[in-house]
């Protein structure tokens, strides 16, 4: 193994375990008597456990206030928020919820410790320097995929012509608190469950070849992809009821944060971005269908290049496939039929059921790129990549 | 693999590298102007680096104090250095030094929070409660073992008949930053390399099997392990010039910490705390020593139990041993002629050397625990294990 040269930073206090969503009122208790709870739709409300949480916090004298965000939160929603909470006490801001609720919360939380608009912050737009200043953050992810409950930036996007997603990004924004209760992720439906694990997957997989992985990155990246490859396909299946994979996925969720965070992500991430900030894919399902052909280009030239990202990529298949010989190119091929395959049977959705069509990609290409790739793919070969899973 | 249900926390933010000692002025400013440095002996200041960060930090108008410690660190020590640095304004305490060092500073820091001496608030001596007010602490090893730079505890002891070796202990104490330069190191002596190094194995190997372990410090623990089996013997022969060795035996230290302060330790460590408050046994020493016997009698028990460790045991050995095959007792008895091996060529010392008789097993056995070993060894099992190795 190689160690180099690696900074590793901020890896939020998690406490995880089925049933755990029960101490929620006690970590929040720790934050003070005020409290903003950011959810989503009505799923967490019609089991009940908003309620419950809500009546133990009043009855520790704890004030609550709600906002509840729909769809992936944009700069209006946040500064919507923001101008109203600031003019409260707010001592700490709890998400439960998908990626999109805890993105939404982790940027009001941010924006409650600075001044204007956020679109004036966020990376590539806007011209202010964040200063970190921001309310304690706890996030309770009930979906396993986007890893935000590990991440040090929350993703806002406008959707549209001149549409963008972009991340609102500090150190000091991974959340101070994270509890995961994979019980809360009995009812994710289906679809949701596929996309967002697919996303997972993409993250592990690109951080763990990422030019800026690390020694640690590594060991936990290879832990989540062995906690997804046991657990993803029963998820969707019997998500209802199967309390162990829901256990898996929100683990490998969390280590993809975790990795990300550290490491980096590649061109599946690359194209998910722009491609999501021009058409209303979501995100999840955006880096679900992109994985599969990505990576068998990127896997071709990582051979060809004699990288030593090619040892990594065999790792990971042979943890996926469960093949345990074979030559590193063998390996490669393995791996990504393996992942064609999981995308064909978790049923991701073409482009085109997103309006894109061949005419679109050139524009989603040229706003794409590599990240932390360790090697890249040029705008053509991304054209190629799109219309493979167009229709 | 198993996920079930964890608390994670407490990673410190580490910055890793040859070379990267030179940063180290940088990350004492963003603390504030009046610094602490805790050092050991002489063999910093002879290589120069002390008396450079010193101007370093001087041209930045940052105010130095110096404190210099020898030996483990005392109650009274740190009782003496509270009580001089409690009168300054110290924004942070910087200890560069090997892990006696980083304990002397981390309860010094710890101490500048508190009031009254050290030992009230020992466990299992005192019966004050910190607070966990403290000052900003930065850890920079210079030896690979205790992993003290990642823990969220300081050992203190008092030597002789009624000699104790007990931690100070709070989530707070983890280190705000760390610096690990394994340039530090190559000046690092044979013994204490070879001592140092077979306390990190017995800390991974016992995080690892600990009933407390989570697949996080598990993936971790595994890491650490194969940094340690690639370099250990390079590091004690070649350690005055092989970069790389350093650099590997000093990642698999800090993985050591963090995995110990998430998971716990073991008998090996139930031993070698009250063996070193009693005599004057280096702590890598005594860990060093005891580590072969006490795990071949914990395989053996494993085994018999059939308990779930015993496929830990197996994926060490093969770390280890290079045996990627076999059933797993015979991996686990790999492992200990593996260990047995190791301890033999590193020249850990008996425990005659340091005034250890027969006579004296017993009582050094009922001051011991198994701590959080999967299996438990008897007082009766722990002097015979001993006993093996007085001589």
């Amino acid at each position: 193994m190689e160690i180099g040269q690696f900074v590793f930073s901020g890896i939020p206090r998690v406490t995880f375990g089925s049933g755990s969503f029960s101490g929620l009122n006690k970590i929040v208790r720790s934050y003070g008597r005020n409290v903003l709870i950011v959810t989503g739709g009505n799923s967490l409300k019609k089991t009940g456990k908003l309620d419950t949480l809500i009546a133990d916090l009043e009855k520790d004298k704890i004030k609550v206030s709600l906002y509840s965000v729909s769809g992936e939160p944009s700069p209006a929603m946040i500064d919507h928020a923001a101008a109203e909470f600031r003019k409260k006490p707010i001592n700490a801001v709890v998400s439960i919820g998908g990626g999109s609720v805890l993105d939404a919360g982790k940027a009001i939380a941010a924006m409650l410790g600075e001044e204007g608009s956020v679109e004036d912050y966020l990376e590539g737009v806007g011209t202010k320097k964040l200063s970190g200043v921001k309310a304690p953050f706890i996030a309770v992810p009930t979906t396993a995929g986007t890893g935000s409950e590990a991440t040090k930036n929350a993703v806002l996007s406008i959707v549209g012509e001149q549409g963008y997603k972009k991340s609102l990004r500090h150190d000091n924004y991974v959340p101070d608190a994270v509890l995961i209760d994979p019980e809360l992720m009995l009812s994710c439906p289906k679809a949701i469950t596929a996309s967002c694990g697919m996303d997972a997957l993409s993250q592990l997989l690109e951080s763990y070849i990422s030019v800026k992985a690390n020694p640690m990155t590594d060991a936990l990246a290879l832990s989540g992809i062995k906690a997804f490859s046991e657990s993803f396909l029963i998820a969707i299946e019997h998500g209802d009821h199967d309390i162990i994979a829901r256990e898996k996925m929100a683990y490998a969720s969390f280590i993809s944060g975790i990795t990300l965070a550290q490491a980096g992500l590649g061109t599946v991430h690359g194209i998910a971005g722009p491609m999501g900030g021009f058409f209303p894919v979501p995100h999840g399902t955006a880096c679900g269908t992109l994985l599969a052909p990505v990576l068998r280009i990127l896997a071709d030239k990582l051979i060809s290049m004699n990288h030593p990202a090619v040892k990594k990529l065999a790792e990971a298949a042979k943890i996926i496939t469960g093949i345990q010989n074979g030559d590193d190119s063998i390996l490669c091929a393995a791996l990504c039929d393996a992942v064609d395959s999981l995308t064909e049977k978790a049923g991701i959705p073409h482009l085109c059921s997103f309006g894109i069509q061949e005419s679109d990609l050139a524009k989603i290409a040229v706003a794409s790129d590599n990240k932390s790739s360790p090697a890249e793919l040029s705008q053509s070969e991304m054209i190629e990549v799109m219309k493979g899973i167009l229709n």
